[in-house]
């Protein structure tokens, strides 16, 4: 099989890490018994390790083409994903009055993990769709949310979030799409989106295309955008799909990695106008759109670990069938299967390491939002919220760079067969270089975790959270052994985090450009610090359980270790970078470079 | 132009840091006078910029193609393969009496440098003739060298390095390739030899093949492998080729990158036995062969330094054209070109620093080289020789993992563009993938800096570097100010490194698991360190000259700051790991993983 999923290690990151079971007594999640969570992540692994997983190479062998305005995906795709909308897998997370499961996202998390793992190009569409739910089920008004939502549940239509033109990229204050007012409450559309994810493909009847504009009158910058529902097809009030749109796909891009995936250029209105709906308010659309960026960036956050642990899984079976050399420790005479040398053992832990600190993380902030949505105290809520918010772009951030290293391992551990298309790991490091670009680059990932979550509120959640960090460290001291040496790392990383914040409240309005000369590596620390505190507890977890388990709990172990020893240490020589290392960044202008 | 030749940052690090003049008054040198040195420089900017720079683009997307054992190299490397053999680029470093030009390796590696970074597929295939002929020269007989050096030297024959097998990559104590004694001095090859470079093209007349394998009785293990000349076609005592020989190219492989290059799988023996001509004596074929890898893993790493400065230019290009979004301390209320970012700012710094400090750190080592081959004092030599073989696997394997870095930036500096093949960074991230690979991994690149060039001189030439890190520290320091900050950083790195390379000595013996565990880890903090250095001493040097040219050397010292402030500063936590993290490193069995 090329992918099996962990459920093992993810049940123990929601059980352990990330409180399951607290979830699951939140006010309308009682149906997320242990037992139906069970069943929803087996049928997930099932479904993904059989019909999803086997469809990754071929899309990276075939991948969509485009031919006259359509979109051709990867033979099988359109049947996997019929069963995908049919078995419901678009609606874990979303309300059941639409035909949603209604699940925690810490149970949506887990299986678009396992989705991701099996296939990245596959899984954006879904991913995206996602997206254009949460915003419609936030911003959209009854009549709509009764038209579109329950079809992109289904699977019978398809969503797209269309923000990014040639010249606004990062920058969506220069969005020039306009929206030209009928008069009868519908708007058209004229302008030209570009890389738009599955923009236009054939696996779907519908696509409903969500889309930053501007009206005639709307102020300069990003206060003047609105966002706009177009369908590819028009559809009446019944749902009945009737004329085009106007909305076409001029070509989709040759791309690095995520072949299978359609990355579309769109024209809207080049044939008279396309047929608009204004989601919400005008000119909130940014607001509306951040919705669905930030499930989004959660979600691509996902999709860095997923492609590190296929990576890994890949590394290690590789690993143990490859025979090369004997023993550094002259303990055997004859060659040995490589996962006995220390570098590749180091290499595998890197790969274990990081995939599982980021998995621990971004499962534990999925639960902070699910307590946000569901607990009954506003004080608890608000805490929570403030908490995952703080969370996601690090969880973007950190989750997809380090998903470049780990897919980079993964083609190091098997020596030149890696650079060799038909080995197959080839194609995860072209996959995931595209994690730390789209949904916000790193760089916007770390603007918004200085500006947004440790400006805004001077520091209090960063704070926060590291208090809890320096809970767990009294936890490990008191453990003492391996536990303790885990807390000394701990702590000098936590030390280090929280001079970070102090630089960063400190010189933000005075000196802006050397605090966000700093903002890319306080993202990583924060990832570095907070993924080491989640593995600090699961080692404590560990340590509980062990005897039940000694195989399974012994790796988590030394995994926590691991992580102290050869991450954590990194911690206080970013902080040194961070506050003593703006100059030198800034230093150069244009001309010298 | 897609690529422009840095001959100023070249001849800066040629004259001020690796001593050129001194290696110009060496015996034998005196040809290398200034005036040569510019002019040879000159002619290889152009040559590369304008004929081989521009058939990049068209060897990844052309790749090289076989059919019926033939194959067909990219449209126009043919014709520039014979302008380069013409022109005399083969043979820059080689001896004049060959048609050589007889020049210091440290100029060959300026032409290398320029060679590489314009087109990486096509600089491979003088990349292993030059191998091919440090071989030839060392351990052929004069019949040997007159016979097959000078067409080498002209471009008309090229040469390849037959090591790997199926079975046997990493590990040559597990080639089986046979060599049969046919009692007239000959032998007959009979094996399969894999992921052969430029194993077959169409770029020459003739190939000639140096390849390993055993004699009958030949002991076992690395200790009896032989070294073999096997040309494509046979070839008379006067040169003039006869029929083909039995060695036949059965396929290429389909490659993440270097798509051009053609990696060959070379049949030997097929059809009644390959014709081979010993090299040197018998069983003597791994050592010879160390004289190939040496000269490549030197190559390789320069390779390393050519890909990432490419990747740096493209982006220093393109962050100065693109526009978006407004700089973060309102100093204008427009967007800017992204190069006033302070983060995109902090990752062309990064490109630059790694890229610069290795060059410095590969230049210094090559002029190292010429010591060690022309000083009138052996004692001189012999330290020289010392310093550079301590150094080899420093420039292959820092040199090339900090390209796969500053690839990797290049790519996010474009942000979404980068992910586009048609932009043409990409290519740079997946060429650069193979270098930690091929010519030993980076992994054996460290087991040789911990076996080779650290224990068995007992730490001697690693101390003797330090201390010269030492002396520049306190000129550093004496200079004060910015100088003075660096010697502090610089400091740090160096008891780091003596740190470990105490640790290596003292558990080598009885833990040598542990000390292997850390190998990587010392490979990269010595590269850390070393080329933390080498910007030291650009730092002087350009403050001394600092008048002269005001933006080019406050560049300078720029760099060499933003070196010690982000990167010599995870140097301390590296020791950490190397020290203290080889227990978690080691703890898993196959089983757990």
């Amino acid at each position: 099989m090329s992918y099996q999923a962990p459920i093992k290690d993810i049940l123990f990151v929601m059980n352990e890490l990330a409180g399951l079971s607290h979830v699951a007594s939140l006010p309308g999640y009682e149906d997320a018994t242990p037992e139906t969570v069970q069943a929803v992540l087996e049928e997930a692994a099932r479904f993904n390790e059989e019909v999803v997983a086997p469809l990754n190479v071929t899309g990276d062998q075939q991948p969509s083409t485009w031919r006259d305005g359509n979109v051709t995906t990867t033979p099988g795709f359109k049947a996997a994903f019929k069963q995908f909308g049919e078995a419901g897998w678009q609606g874990v997370l979303h309300p059941q009055e639409f035909g949603g499961q209604g699940l925690p996202k810490l149970v949506a998390t887990a299986c678009n993990e396992m989705l991701n793992a099996a296939n990245l190009s596959f899984a954006l569409c879904p991913l995206l769709t996602d997206g254009a739910l949460e915003a419609l089920l936030t911003a959209g008004n009854a009549a709509q949310q009764a038209l579109y939502v329950p079809k992109l549940l289904s699977g019978e239509w398809t969503g797209t979030m269309n923000l990014t033109e040639p010249q606004a990229g990062s920058d969506l204050a220069m969005v020039r799409t306009r929206a030209e007012p009928q008069g009868d409450g519908t708007y058209k559309i004229f302008g030209t989106k570009i890389f738009i994810t599955y923009g236009e493909h054939d696996m779907a009847e519908n696509i409903v295309h969500l889309v930053l504009a501007r009206t005639p009158d709307a102020p300069a910058g990003v206060k003047g955008i609105s966002l706009f529902i177009v369908p590819k097809f028009k559809v009446d009030a019944s749902g009945a799909l009737g004329e085009r749109n106007d909305v076409h796909c001029v070509s989709i891009e040759h791309k690095l990695g995520i072949k299978a995936s359609p990355t579309a250029v769109l024209q809207f209105g080049d044939h008279g106008g396309a047929l608009g709906h204004l989601v919400g308010e005008e000119n909130r659309g940014l607001e509306y759109m951040f919705i669905m960026m930030n499930a989004a960036r959660f979600a691509v956050g996902m999709q860095g670990i997923a492609v590190a642990d296929r990576a890994y899984q890949k590394a290690v079976a590789y690993a143990r069938e490859r025979v090369q050399s004997r023993p550094v420790d002259g303990s055997a005479r004859e060659a040995v299967t490589i996962v006995h040398h220390p570098d590749v053992k180091r290499m595998l832990m890197t790969m274990r390491a990081l995939t599982e600190g980021a998995r621990a993380l971004a499962y534990f902030a999925a639960a902070q939002a699910d307590v946000a949505h569901h607990d009954a105290n506003p004080i608890v809520r608000g805490a929570a919220q403030a908490m995952y918010e703080y969370l996601v772009p690090i969880v973007k951030g950190w989750g997809t760079e380090m998903s470049l290293d780990v897919t980079s391992l993964g083609v190091q551990v098997h020596g030149g067969m890696g650079f060799i298309e038909e080995t197959g790991v080839a194609q995860y490091y072209r996959d995931a270089r595209i994690l730390t670009i789209y949904e916000g680059t790193t760089a916007i990932q770390a603007n918004d975790l200085v500006g947004r979550k440790t400006l805004r509120d001077r520091g209090e959640v960063a704070r926060a959270i590291c208090a809890k960090v320096a809970a767990t460290e009294t936890e490990l001291t008191q453990a003492g052994g391996v536990a303790g040496k885990v807390a000394e790392r701990l702590a000098a990383g936590r030390e280090a985090l929280l001079r970070v914040v102090d630089y960063v409240l400190a010189n933000a309005k005075d000196d802006p450009n050397a605090v966000f000369a700093g903002s890319v590596p306080y993202l990583k620390l924060a990832g570095i610090v907070l993924c080491g505190w989640q593995l600090g507890r699961a080692l404590l977890a560990a340590q509980a359980h062990r005897d039940a388990d000694p195989l399974f709990f012994d790796a988590k172990i030394a995994t926590a270790r691991f992580f102290a020893d050869h991450v954590l240490t990194q911690a206080p020589g970013l902080a040194t970078t961070i506050t003593e290392g703006a100059d030198s960044a800034l230093q150069l202008d244009d001309a010298h470079f």
